[in-house]
C-alpha cells in the first residue's frame, strides 16, 4: 500500500548529510523556541516511523514515514525560499499537503496563512489579500474559491495539490512538482538539508509563525497573529493535556478537526513532537471515521461537540475495545454527550479556547473523587471548562460592563456571571493590521474572550454563554447553553439551539430550535418537549422555553458551532421552508 | 495515618482568598516562564490530591494533600521574605521539607542552593560560603556537617527540620515553626497568599532559580547556575520523556534520586505539574523500596544504574504486576542491567545528562523494530544514550584535541570517538563566580560534557568514557565502559570498574575491579573471569583485561558513579585492606 519508488526517493540519497546548526543567537544557554524542529527531530530519531496515513482524493491509501514527511516539507521549503515567498496561504482540507505546508512554509522563513475552505469566495479572497500572501497552496477541490482573487492578484503563485500521491505522470500536480524542484535545488546548492532552514532555532521566538483567521460570523474575519514561542508552548501543553505521549504505544491521531482552524489547535506540531501518526481526512465522513476507529487503532482525535453528537448517534457506533482520547471543544458540550461518549470508550478530554488562544487554553480536569458522585453530577462536572492549561496563566472571570480596562473579579461562587479573560503565553500577539481591535482584545492587559461564565469555588470556570447569547427574561439571566444542555436530555432530541426572542411582557424569552434523532422524525412535536421540560427538576420554571420548533437541521459554522445569528433571523422572519419539518 | 488538625490548619481558613496576579511584565501575550507556578496551580485544581507520602525520621507515615504542600511552601516563603533571605541552602535527604524549600525559597524571590549531604564538612562549608547563603534549611541528621560553617558565619540562620510531622509540642522543630510564622505573617499583612509571591510569573525568565554544585571528584565543587526558563523547559521535557502524565492514573513518583542532585533532575517541578504524588525517602533502603513498589503503587522512579543493579539483585525482588517506569542515568548502564530490569516489569527510560544540563538531556528512544532483533542486540541498542530531549537542540559529537573552540563533527559511523557537546535551552547559564571555567565549558559556543562517545548513523550517541577514563593500549582506544558492560555479563559478577594502569610495553593496559553476587563470595577468582572473557565473542582480544581483582565493594560517588580516581589510587598503592576479599 506504500508509495512506489519515485523521483523523490531517487533524490533523497544525496541529501542525507546534515550540517551542524548555527550557534544560538543570544547566549550559549538560550535557543529561541520554534516547533518546526519537532519534525526534523522526529525524522532523525525514528525515520521509519509512520508519520502519515491518508486516503487520497483518488481513493489510494497513502502511508508515509517520518523521513518522507520531513523530506517533502524540506523540498517545499527550498522551493518557497528560492522564490522568496515569506507569506503563504493554505486552502485545503486535512491532507498531507496541508501538513507539509505547515512545516515547509515556516522552514522557508515564512508565515502560514490557513484559510477556511467553507467560506464564500469573497471572504477567501479578502483574507488572502489582507494577509498579503505571495503564494497559495490550494487543494484541487477548492481551486474555484480562488477565481476572483486570482484575477485581481495575478502575481500571486497558486500551487495546486491534486492529493493523488503521485510524483510523476499526469497525476503528479504542481504541489508535488514544487516539492521535487525544492529537493533538487537543495541538492544543487550544496545539500545543506534542514541545517540551512528555519528549524532548530529562529531569530526571535516572538516572530510570527502563522496568521489564522477568526470565522467572522458578524464582521470581517480578523487575522490572529501566532508567534513561534506561543505555538511551541501551546503544542507542549497539548501533548501533556491530551496525553499524546502514550507510555506503551504510538499516538495515532485522527484529523477530524480542520487544520485551518487555529492551525489545527497546534496539533500538527504536538503529534510530530511525540512521533505520532497523522491520520488525515479530507472530510467528516462518519462511516469512514468509525472504520478508522475500529481498524486503524486510532488513539486520539479532536472534535467539536456537534461532531461527537453525530458520531455517537451513528449507526456504526460500537463500544471500542481500547480507550480513544477525544479532545472536545468549540461550543460547550453537554453532560449528556459526555456520558454517551464514555459509554463507547471515547474518553473526553474537555478543553476550551478561541482562535485567539491557539485553540485550547483551559481543561476541565477529571477528579477521581467524582467517581463517587451520582452519574448526572459527575458528567455535569465534566462539562465545566475548568482551569488554565499547564503552560498558561490562570483564567479569570471579570465583572462585565465596567469601564474599559477595569478588571474586577466576580465571586467564586458558581453563580455570578462574568466574562472569561486569559493571560500568559498561550495568548495571541495581536490582530493583524488592526490596532484598534487589538486594543479592545487586550483591554486592561488581559485577553477578552467575549464568553460569559461562572467561577466555581475551586477556580474552575463554566461557560454560560457568548455575551450576546444570554437571554434576559423578566430581569433573570437565562443561559442558552444551560438550557440547551437540559433539552438534549430528552430521549428523542439530537441537538438544540436556543436564542432570545422579544417578548412584550418579559423583555425577552427563550426560543429553542431542535433536531430529532434518526428514526424519530415526525414522532414528536415542540409542545411535547415543553411539557416534558416543565417536569425536569434540573431547570427553573422561568427558564422553560415557551416556543420549541423541531427543524430538519441546525445552521452551523465551519467549526461546528450553532449559528445563533441565523436562528435569530429565523425567529424574526420565519424558518426557511427547506428546514421546516413536513414542508419540502 | 494523616496529620491531626493543628495550628497550621487553623491558620489556613483565613488565607484562601487569592488576589489577581500582576500584569505580565513585557507584553500582553508573554509571561516569563517559571516552574514554581506548577504547585500553586496543582493546589487550585485538585486541592485534595495526595501530594506527599513519607515515612518520617521518627517512623510515622505522613500523607499530605496538594493544598497542604502548597500552604506549607507558602508559609516558608513568607518567613524567608520577611527576613529578606534571597539565597538559601538546603542540606537534607529527600524529605517533605526539601520539597517545600524548593518551592518556598523561589516563591520568596530567592535562589535554591542544594548541598550534597555525603560531602565532607569542609566541602559543605565551602559550598555554602561560596554561594553566599543567608540561611540554610538543614535536616537534623546532617546538622553536624554545618559545625565549622556555623562558627565562621554566625550571621547565617540555620533552620533545623526534625522531619517529625509535628506542628506543635516538643517534636515541632524550627522548620515547622518557620512555616507557621510565615503563614501568620501572610494573614496579618493582608492574606495575599500566592498572589504576592513569585509564582505565576517572574521578572525575567533568565534569572537564577537554583545553584546546585557538581560533585567535584577532582577539584573544588563548581556552582551551576540554573535559570527559571531552563528549569521550566527541562521539567516539561521530563514530563513528556518519562511519561509522568499517565492517561489513566496519577503518577506516584518514588524519590530514590537525591533531590540535591541537579535539583532532583527538575522532578520536584515535573511531578507537581501533573499533580503526581511525591513518595519521599530518607535513604536508599532496598527492602523499603521493594515494599513501596509492591504496596504503594509506585509508577515512576529515577535511579543510577548502581541502584538498579542492587535493586534487581535484592532478595525481595519480584516481577511487579504493573509496569513501573524507571528513568536511568548517571553512569552508562549495561545491556545486561536493562534486560534484568525489564524482566521485573521495571521498564527503563534511558536518559543521560550532567549537573550542567539540569540532569537528563538525551534519551535513548526505544524503537518498535528492535523487538525483532536478537535479545542481546535489542538491549545493547537500549543502552545507547540516544538523542537530545524534546526541548533541547540536538546533541553533537566533536573531534577532540582541536584548538579550543574549534568544533568539527566526528563521522556518524558508530566508530569514531569524540566529545559529546550540547546546545539549547537545557544548558546551564554559567558556573557561579567562575568566568574562566564558564569560558571553557562553553568553548566554541557549545556546552562541553567531557564525555567521550561515538555517533551512530541515526544520530544517536553512545558513551564510551569520560575523557580521562579512556584506556590507550598499544595505540588502540579501549573504552572502560564497554569493557565493564561486557564483564558484568559473567553470571557471578555484580559490578565492575575498569581503569588504566601503566604498562611498559603497551603504554597502558586495563585493570578491572569487581564485586560478586550474594552467595558467590569466595567462589570465583580474578583469573576465572579473565579466562571466561577470552572466550567471549563480544570483545576483541586486545581488550581482555590482564588483571582482575575481586573486591568487597567498589568506591562510589554520592550519585552512584564508580570513583575511577580512587581505583587508580588502589592500582598504584594497593587495595586497602578493608576492601580486599579474604582480608579483614
Amino acid at each position: 500500500m506504500s508509495s512506489p519508488p519515485s523521483r523523490l526517493q531517487n533524490l533523497l540519497g544525496h541529501l542525507r548529510r546534515q550540517q551542524p546548526p548555527p550557534p544560538p543567537p543570544d547566549a550559549h544557554h538560550i535557543s529561541h523556541l520554534s516547533p518546526t524542529f519537532f519534525l526534523e527531530r522526529a525524522a532523525a530519531i525514528e525515520p521509519a516511523a509512520e508519520a502519515v496515513v491518508h486516503v487520497t482524493a483518488n481513493g489510494r491509501v497513502l502511508r508515509r514515514s517520518y523521513m518522507e514527511l520531513a523530506d517533502r516539507a524540506r523540498g517545499l521549503a527550498y522551493y518557497l525560499r528560492k522564490r522568496g515567498y515569506t507569506r503563504v496561504g493554505i486552502l485545503a482540507p486535512n491532507t498531507p499537503a496541508f501538513l507539509e505546508s505547515v512545516y515547509g512554509i515556516v522552514a522557508a522563513g515564512g508565515v502560514i496563512v490557513p484559510v477556511n475552505y467553507r467560506l464564500k469566495e469573497e471572504d477567501v479572497g479578502y483574507i488572502l489579500e489582507f494577509a498579503e500572501v505571495e503564494c497559495v497552496v490550494v487543494d484541487k477541490e477548492f481551486e474555484g474559491l480562488l477565481e476572483g482573487f486570482r484575477r485581481r492578484k495575478s502575481g500571486v503563485e497558486i500551487i495546486v495539490d491534486l492529493d493523488t500521491d503521485a510524483t510523476e505522470g499526469a497525476l503528479c500536480g504542481p504541489f508535488d512538482e514544487a516539492v521535487l524542484e525544492g529537493l533538487t535545488h537543495d541538492r544543487e546548492t550544496g545539500g545543506k538539508g534542514w541545517a540551512d532552514l528555519v528549524s532548530q532555532t529562529v531569530a526571535n521566538e516572538d516572530d510570527t509563525i502563522a496568521i489564522p483567521f477568526t470565522s467572522g460570523t458578524t464582521s470581517k474575519p480578523k487575522g490572529v497573529v501566532y508567534t513561534h514561542r506561543g505555538a511551541y508552548l501551546a503544542s507542549l501543553a497539548n501533548i501533556v493535556e491530551s496525553g499524546l505521549n502514550l507510555p506503551d504505544a504510538r499516538c495515532k491521531y485522527l484529523w477530524t478537526l480542520p487544520m485551518f482552524h487555529a492551525v489545527g489547535w497546534t496539533f500538527p506540531w504536538s503529534v510530530c513532537a511525540v512521533r505520532g501518526t497523522h491520520v488525515c481526512l479530507r472530510k467528516i465522513d462518519y462511516p469512514l471515521i468509525w472504520k478508522l476507529l475500529k481498524e486503524e487503532g486510532i488513539t486520539h482525535f479532536n472534535a467539536a461537540p456537534t461532531v461527537n453528537t453525530l458520531l455517537c448517534a451513528h449507526k456504526d457506533a460500537e463500544v471500542l475495545p481500547r480507550p480513544v482520547r477525544v479532545t472536545v471543544a468549540a461550543s460547550p458540550p453537554t453532560a449528556h454527550l459526555f456520558e454517551q461518549m464514555t459509554g463507547l470508550n471515547l474518553l473526553p478530554v474537555h478543553v476550551y479556547g478561541l482562535t485567539e488562544t491557539y485553540g485550547p487554553i483551559t481543561r476541565g480536569y477529571m477528579l477521581p473523587e467524582w467517581d463517587n458522585l451520582p452519574k448526572h453530577e459527575k458528567y455535569a462536572n465534566m462539562a465545566r471548562q475548568g482551569h488554565g492549561f499547564l503552560t498558561s496563566l490562570p483564567v479569570r472571570i471579570i465583572k462585565p460592563e465596567q469601564p474599559e480596562g477595569v478588571l474586577i473579579d466576580v465571586a467564586k461562587d458558581g453563580k455570578e456571571i462574568g466574562e472569561i479573560v486569559f493571560s500568559g503565553n498561550i495568548c495571541c500577539k495581536e490582530y493583524y493590521k488592526d490596532p484598534e481591535a487589538t486594543r479592545k482584545l487586550f483591554a486592561g492587559g488581559v485577553l477578552h474572550s467575549g464568553d460569559l461564565a461562572v467561577w466555581h469555588p475551586d477556580g474552575s470556570i463554566q461557560i454560560q454563554d457568548r455575551a450576546k447569547d444570554i437571554i434576559i427574561s423578566g430581569g433573570e439571566n437565562i443561559s442558552s447553553v444551560a438550557l440547551e444542555s437540559m433539552l438534549v436530555e430528552h430521549p428523542d432530541i439530537l441537538e438544540a439551539g436556543v436564542v432570545a426572542v422579544p417578548d412584550s411582557h418579559w423583555g425577552e424569552r427563550p426560543k429553542a430550535y431542535m433536531t430529532v434523532k434518526e428514526g424519530k422524525e415526525g414522532q414528536i412535536r415542540g409542545q411535547d418537549v415543553i411539557d416534558w421540560a416543565k417536569h425536569q427538576s434540573a431547570i427553573s420554571k422561568f427558564m422553560v422555553p415557551r416556543e420549541v420548533e423541531i427543524v430538519r437541521e441546525l445552521p452551523k459554522t465551519s467549526t461546528g458551532k450553532i449559528k445563533k445569528n441565523v436562528l435569530r433571523e429565523w425567529a424574526k422572519k420565519g424558518t426557511p421552508a427547506e428546514f421546516v419539518v413536513g414542508g419540502e
